[in-house]
């Protein structure tokens, strides 16, 4: 066995592709989930990764890759991590330990590691579009065999791209399955009317009822003369009305099948035989538990979604130990300052997107349900509302995390920016977030937020600063869009609940002053900075340290303190380097004729990989490390002379 | 009267404002939507504008106003150019003749402009955010009384916004009333299964035949004792599965009323005053004919649409006479090339989100209908769509408007990008639109696209350009995804069919060369530099011009001979000049250490209103003028060497 690989049960170590899976009997197919399943807690309680999404689609993707002829037939898991039993069951089973770490596997389907992911699926919602270009590419192509399926939770179905992608499926001849994983649950608890009417779907007043109670009622008249043509033109009615406009699927022209039991595999594997005979766009709705089999993520779905390493017997979850008082995390300090703001404040709304113990608006939602709100998977619905309801004199705090930001982007421009109404964008996860990967960083908000006219961008280096950005954002003297982002993780503060202070729109903070050369932050990094000023003084290096607070406005006062100063100035920013902070430097340097040498450190230009978030700051080029072997490397330079046209 | 006024009708002229609107009698309305349909087509017959989609609601618009108490009832016109009745009744009567002119009214509901445009609309698909955020904020307010409302039209449904936000408004108790306007067109017909649906839903075997059919029978089964129980069961059933399943909306938790006949006026203001009793989150469905009233706009209404100025008498719209060959719009030399590229390439598809007449796809179409294909307005699917196509192998052709690109940014990076999937986007409208104004610009996206990793970024200067990045892009080679970036309107070459030639992505092209200054351009206003040139020539200045083609990736040799050469450079592009193709020059030169001084003109940092494209361009100051303007300031400089700390 590999390093660190884990052991399976008897059948599952049989299976290194699904080829082999299909040797077995259909009989066999309960204990090979039943490992499956074992295999799953087994790696999950030691490596950490998501958990509950996997556990509930064992017996789905045992079915899956039993009946279809992957990876001819092509399967896209939407948001991914609910491809774990899919990622086993292809190849990865002795990788499978090196899940989300550095130059390990992703925890994501990912095109590049296999074959079997046809499509990369981090951000939810994005499977029956990409399933339905691959349906119709087969159709061009003359490959009617080949079957086109995507697996999608009731979460991910109340963003607007499925059903975008359901009103083009329905017209479509594609030969496209959707299998709707109905379990109820996001991260958090599901919200929203889809979710209620697919509880009602498998509840009595519905559909399936009704089409069982009539064809009931019209078989069993007595007197079968008795206003036969009545009987028959209703007969019609109810055909046209149940197949068409009886069901929301149907009403989209999709053929729906079910409600199933998601977890009986036999019954799974009948059905998915089945379907794969009828041509065309169909949806089959399988009930699922999120957590199955393992009881208390079945009973705390939120808390089990994803829950680091744990005693997989005693179900403890391994909390870091701390000797000292920890600092406390970003979003924390953003979900209890929140709560202390309303309080005082009556116009303060929050409003997440499916994301309320992600960014810890939950607390919030407990104390004043009124004004604060869980829409949904629905970023741009987020955003949109946001924009209604500012124009109506809330100060309404919009928490997004930065990647799932770029879904609102149109929104934040048209409805936010162009009217300059003042929402109070909170971008959580901003810069590089870890084990997530590629799919997940925050890296292109500055750039992409500080073209847009009318914007403020902010990044607060610590807590007191995220307190007071967030203080200053809902003051009526504050009339523009308010971006503050800020990262995944601890901040650096444990005595973080400082009292409230207005900050001055666009007005940076000196750190420490010097003289060889100008060291310019935002955001968290700016820590990192600090550390490198104090190295390179035992050095001898004497580096200015200056905290920006915001992209945009710039700081000009500074900046022109800066030009006249300094021939040397590094830039820091946990953000791409490509139009990002260093950019808006030098776009102030090149408009007031300053010519000082400006090395950028940030993101560089390409997708940097899963890993720690230390690991991945590393790479990048701009922890301490980095900023102190930049400072050195440009101390050794002529500054404003040399002329290095590499 | 007002220069430029157009005269009303005897009693729309007594209507300054919905106040007046509401002393008259029931009976005189349909009058009064006779004159307001006049002076639609009086005004739009002599200043242009849209057309057909304010003809639509003329009764709608009436009827509003007559039942609710606007302002303080607050309503949303989704995509507003249907708004103009609104307009006209809302104090712009008098002014309307100025609409989206300079300085003139704007052709949608704005803010800044009256307080009866509660939202500004541009965009298609936000109107029921919008008003659920107002309802929420009346709702924490106590404002119980308080109308919201939000119009919408079938074709702005098959976005996934309205969806998110039907979603939320159905668990909601928000007192929101949904008008979908149901005229079965966006610009271009409609397409996908919610419009079949819909016109389901006015037709035979639907819900509301259904209804009846059951009632009706229940009600004449002539042996009362016969089977009551099961009798009762399926009533309770009905109820049950009618009110809450049967009809797409209502399974969204929304009260469905109508269809209604949308030009029928008392029957509006009568469901009107019912509605306007019933709390809650509620749709009603009318029945309009877009262009309603003017024949030839009824009979061809994507013609029809935005026909510009016509003989009101004759229906014969003016084109403009020109003495000599015309230069083709660019949409066209997109329209026609793809389809001279298919033919010989049966990997090509192309992809439009409801805009075929706009961006010239239809004649694909209409000759590969397999090919080409409309998927509504469905920004995000789009992309993702073509994403899923691409990993079998397709070259599709995505056409989406530069700004609503925005609505797709996620889908472009998550999809596309991150997965380094080799589709093409061909962003038309981009830059400054004209008329449209400030929500339709394509002002951001050399920002926003260029941030991200894998993207390559381009403009042609012209047709022959266009066509050879078009070409260029197709090829098995090409592995990015790879954006074609160009204006509305005009090229400049009358003989535009030139053969195709393969493009070294990321080269430039040297157009003249040059020793005082160099100017540097991207895209179409490479035109304006060439006259810039020559003008600049006749007074001794000998500026180069660059056309660099690629924002994406930069022509490095090129600026490395640039940076050697020149201490002056001029940037100019169609684009905002935050993080676009001027900070990507200075990043280069920046990173290479080159010190020329370097003006950067293109879109200021501001919304830029509406106008016609020259006048926007001489404001934003990147036209001809403005750069031999620039260029003779720079030659008073003594490059280099003055520091102007300004």
């Amino acid at each position: 066995m590999l390093m660190g690989e884990i052991p399976a049960g008897p059948l599952l170590s049989q299976i290194e592709l699904p080829s082999d899976l299909r040797k077995l009997d259909k009989m066999q197919l309960q204990q090979v989930c039943n490992e499956l399943r074992q295999f799953i807690i087994d790696s999950v309680s030691v490596n950490g990764g998501h958990f509950g999404a996997s556990l509930g689609v064992v017996e789905l993707s045992v079915a899956l890759h039993y009946v279809m002829n992957t990876p001819y037939d092509q399967l896209v898991w939407d948001v991914g991590h609910q491809a774990y039993g899919h990622k086993i069951l292809t190849g990865r089973r002795k990788v499978f330990h090196t899940n989300r770490k550095l130059n390990g596997i992703s925890g994501f389907p990912k095109r590049d590691e296999s074959e079997y992911d046809t499509f990369g699926v981090g951000h939810s919602s994005t499977s029956i579009s990409a399933a339905l270009g691959m349906a119709i590419a087969s159709k061009l192509k003359g490959e009617t065999d080949r079957q086109h399926i995507a697996v999608i939770g009731d979460g991910a179905m109340t963003a607007g791209l499925p059903f975008e992608a359901m009103n083009h499926a329905g017209v479509s001849n594609a030969n496209i399955l959707i299998i709707l994983n109905d379990n109820n649950m996001s991260i958090d608890a599901n919200v929203g009317a889809l979710k209620e009417y697919l509880t009602d779907i498998t509840t009595s007043h519905t559909y399936n009822k009704l089409r069982d109670d009539i064809w009931s009622l019209l078989g069993k008249l007595p007197y079968p003369e008795f206003q036969r043509d009545m009987a028959s033109k209703l007969k019609e009615s109810l055909k046209g009305a149940i197949s068409k406009s009886s069901n929301l699927f149907e009403a989209l022209g999709l053929r729906y099948f079910g409600p199933i039991d998601g977890h009986n595999v036999t019954k799974l594997v009948e059905t998915l035989r089945d379907l794969r005979d009828i041509q065309g766009p169909k949806i089959l709705h399988i009930k699922t538990v999120k957590g199955k089999g393992y009881k208390l993520a079945e009973e705390d779905q939120t808390l089990w979604h994803a829950p680091g390493i744990f005693d997989k017997i005693t179900g403890k979850i391994n909390k870091k130990v701390f000797d000292m008082p920890q600092a406390p995390k970003y979003q924390d300090v953003f979900g209890y300052s929140i709560i202390e703001l309303a309080k005082a404040n009556p116009k303060i709304m929050g409003i997440t997107p499916a994301m309320p113990s992600g960014c810890s608006l939950k607390y919030m939602m407990e104390e004043m349900p009124d004004r604060a709100l869980d829409v949904g998977i629905a970023e741009q619905h987020a955003v949109t509302l946001s924009a209604g309801l500012a124009t109506q004199g809330m100060k309404v705090y919009c928490n997004i995390y930065s990647s799932f930001m770029q879904r609102a982007y149109d929104m934040v421009v048209h409805d936010v920016a162009i009217q300059n109404l003042p929402v109070i964008f909170c971008l959580d996860r901003a810069g590089l977030v870890g084990d997530d990967g590629g799919t997940h960083h925050g890296a292109y908000d500055l750039a992409y937020m500080r073209c847009i006219p009318n914007m403020i961008v902010s990044a607060p280096m610590n807590e007191q600063e995220l307190r007071n950005l967030m203080y200053t954002a809902q003051l009526d003297e504050t009339v523009n869009p308010f971006v503050i982002r800020y990262p995944r993780g601890q901040g650096v503060m444990p005595e973080w609940k400082t009292p409230f202070e207005k900050i001055t729109i666009g007005q940076g903070r000196k750190i420490k002053d010097g003289k060889d050369l100008a060291i310019l932050t935002i955001g968290h990094p700016g820590n990192f900075a600090v550390k490198a000023c104090t190295e390179l003084a035992t050095e001898g290096i004497d580096a200015a340290h200056y905290d920006m607070r915001f992209v945009k406005p710039l700081d000009e006062a500074m900046l022109h303190e800066i030009g006249r100063k300094f021939s040397r100035v590094i830039t820091v920013e946990d953000g791409t380097v490509v139009g990002g902070f260093g950019s808006a430097v030098l776009e102030f340097f090149n408009a007031h004729n300053y010519k000082p040498q400006v090395e950028i450190l940030g993101i560089p230009d390409r997708i940097i990989e899963h890993g720690k978030p230390e690991e991945q700051h590393a790479e990048c080029g701009f922890d301490t490390p980095a900023i102190v072997a930049a400072s050195k490397l440009m101390m050794q330079t002529k500054a404003g002379l040399d002329v290095v046209h590499a």
